[in-house]
């Protein structure tokens, strides 16, 4: 049931090229730690050097740097990271899923669904909804109308979109994902919110991921948009009318705030957040629990964490942020002083 | 299809006046940047203003300090944020919903559904459930056994109500809700946590708005309480006993801890976070990424934010902040000294 | 129909003692402000000794120290607060579920379900799925094929498993729970971000509780565990990998990165944050609001807390912030010149 390749096969399949005995079986991929003798490991991290002499692996993927740190049967790739990734998904295929609507689905007026792809059970989709070939929408899902969603995409359990979404091709989104809610808009009116309509939708392109719990609301007038190669991770907000460049990924529990336009490859990390109606520039790195409080111009690396320490010792510094800036005016004065002092000494001289 | 209203219907129905051509008939609104003629378009923040010369909206809603501000056909409001709300409603009525029980829910013993409410399609209500008027009850919602609900309630696809909660009016709740899932109450027992069993309900007032993913968990003996008009965002956790107070709103991400009670018109920014057992006065707003580790007994504006830099820079600063209470020693030391020196040399002279 | 028990009664059950009359008859607990004749109450803080004297609850369960501070009837236990736990335990028993699937769920191919065990209404379940004794799968959960789940366990409505997870015995998971789903797992290619196969499970021990919303992805290659006892609030994400020790119980919203190995007995406070690929030692206590950035080798209470001002205050002091290096530098050039001036004093006299 489970395939199994040998080294020369994996090549010819995935480029690289192998270094000792190709004809190798594989049919697994794990860690060096834990892989036997019918499983390929790799290294990509200098770190784990040692665990290349203890590994029981039957074959590892290596870098161009590395091809002779072991005598292992191996592969060489320049990318061995990316290229653990596509033995991986070679040895472990998706399965496939019967095409096909569930008789527990219900499946609203005018829905145009593919005959390859399937509808799983409890799933309801909304009136003229378009679903593409090979789509699977799983169980419990619920699709609002006049929904747009491209081909082989994966929606897991109870992901909901919202009526008049547009979702590309590729997308896959893990279970608890709502896409399309409404934004956050509310006026204050004589001593009451009012609420804003929340009439744009969300667009999403080509190879999206988004993980479990993970929120995207429609735009406020205009689109909420997530361009191709996006990459979200799970329980993270993301807000009307945001707009997230190509190709960038974004780790667990962020928030994004309204209107904030993101560049392409940016990399924002766990439980960052960055406010609203800002603009952040490609390639711009985010550290984990950074508030982002102003636009970003320039690609480069950004932080603001405050360091943990034992506790009893960060109350000792914790007190004194309050005082920064008494601290800031007392070495002034000292300052001051001490150049009084110096002057009046070299006059005195 | 689309309703069309003139500027003088609007502001018959909305108050305001027009100036220009009342006659010019509007079937939309959007923003001054992408308005076309059969539009209407808002100024609200003066940073906006050299739109309104670009602009090929047919019509703009202006505050009266603005009221020159063009010669397009507009509406003159007092309040032009919340007059564009109301104009946005009134071009974006809410869909109706069939009333009645779709044939794939199933409902309780002894559940009572008003005849024009809705419960649409996998929506599963307990027994004894009470529904009131005009109330949607959406796709694969599950509402436990004897909870209340009253008119004119939305919930969108997949909302959760566990027993015996109580919903007022015009409730809207985005797909991914939670209300009343047990508090987090555990007890140490010889070595393992054991369950305080969390028997207070979930009490939410009149028109409240609860974003996707957002949780708020029932109470350990007495309730937890979201008093009217509370307006909250996605992925905000509300713990056990907390109350929130009328007309209060807070943004996405927020966590409030046990037993806290947060006053009326309060504003809450994006992944702020609110200890246990603290009491909020009305009117505070608290920033973003700020947590509140105290009562705040009187209204203002609250935050406790780390700046962020580039990620060296950060480095540099950071390394200090463990040394704060080392640094304020050493400035009392000069300080110390220096009044040392000066006293010698005062005694001197 | 709810059940009412003489002190003398609990105490056969539960131990402890009875001081004052055990005759008195109690069929629900409350806080000391709000309890009634028919209700006992308890004292776990001697902030709340006032509380004592004014109280209505017909009885009131006290620690040793507390003995004699009232002459209510009393339970005098070691341990009040887990008292009070299993007191409301044996008042307020969980309502029992009939046995059975319900016809409007779905069963996959060769799932084994225990006689005992319910599955409700629009639930759907796997192929080869196991499901335990006395276990009750909640309206609308959604169980990937050849999971197996303990007995006892309680999985609320829209909890959701992804396919091959392993669940003891006890598990309590609140709705909106996702196990299993796709960890983080991305390499970049040439441009473009390919996934990483997760092929590891998700492995969760007995007596674990999850909160609403919660999310534990699964392992890259190999699991994500979570021991036994352990207890998750809500909004908390356990990345790929993470492995979390024993009776650790982890409040609201905290995040947790992939590969980090969390000990037994710790408590972490809530929208804390730990980075990836790190170790927490046992027993150690995590601030709310702190992110750990560095392994934690020893037990003990940790924080990294920025805390909070007005605004305005708030504000001159973060100025400073950016520039505490130049503030340090500025300290060590004048305890330099002090320094001189002492010498320079000291060689002159």
């Amino acid at each position: 049931m489970v395939a199994s390749y040998t080294l020369t096969e994996i090549c010819a399949q995935l480029g690289g090229r192998v270094l000792g005995d190709g004809a190798v079986c594989i049919s697994q991929i794990s860690t060096l730690e834990h892989a036997n003798s019918a499983q390929i490991s790799f290294l990509t991290n200098s770190k784990y050097h040692a665990q290349l002499v203890t590994t029981l692996a039957g074959a590892v993927i290596l870098g161009e740097a590395d091809a002779d740190a072991t005598d292992l049967p191996r592969i060489i790739s320049a990318n061995p990271y990316a290229y653990f990734a596509k033995v991986s998904a070679l040895l472990n295929p998706v399965p496939e899923v019967k095409p096909g609507v569930h008789p527990c689905a219900v499946i609203g007026e005018g829905a145009v669904i593919d005959p390859t792809a399937s509808v799983l059970a409890t799933a309801v989709i909304g009136t003229r909804v378009v679903i593409g070939a090979h789509t699977v929408i799983g169980e419990g899902c619920s699709i609002g109308d006049n929904v747009q969603i491209g081909s082989g995409v994966r929606l897991y359990p109870r992901v909901v979109i919202y009526h008049d979404c547009v979702i590309g091709d590729n997308l896959i989104a893990h279970s608890g994902v709502v896409i399309g809610a409404d934004g956050f808009g509310i006026a204050m009116d004589e001593g009451r919110w009012i609420k804003i309509p929340q009439i744009g939708r969300v667009v999403i392109g080509n190879d999206v991921e988004i993980g479990a719990n993970t929120t995207i609301d429609r735009g406020a007038l205009d689109d909420t948009v997530i361009e191709d190669g996006v990459k979200l991770d799970n329980q993270i907000q993301i807000a009307h009318n945001v707009r997230i460049g190509a190709h960038t990924a974004i780790a667990g529990c962020v928030g994004i705030a309204g209107s904030t336009t993101i560049g392409k490859y940016c990399q924002i990390g766990g439980s960052a957040g960055i406010l609203g109606h800002l603009k952040i520039a490609d390639r711009v790195v985010i550290s984990s629990f950074t508030l982002i409080g102003k636009s970003i111009r320039e690609a480069g690396s950004y932080a603001g964490i405050f360091p943990f320490s034992k506790t009893d010792e960060w109350k000792k510094s914790a007190v004194h942020l309050r005082h920064l800036d008494e601290m800031s005016k007392k070495i002034k004065v000292l300052e001051q002083k001490m150049s009084n002092q110096e002057n009046l000494k070299g006059s005195a001289e």
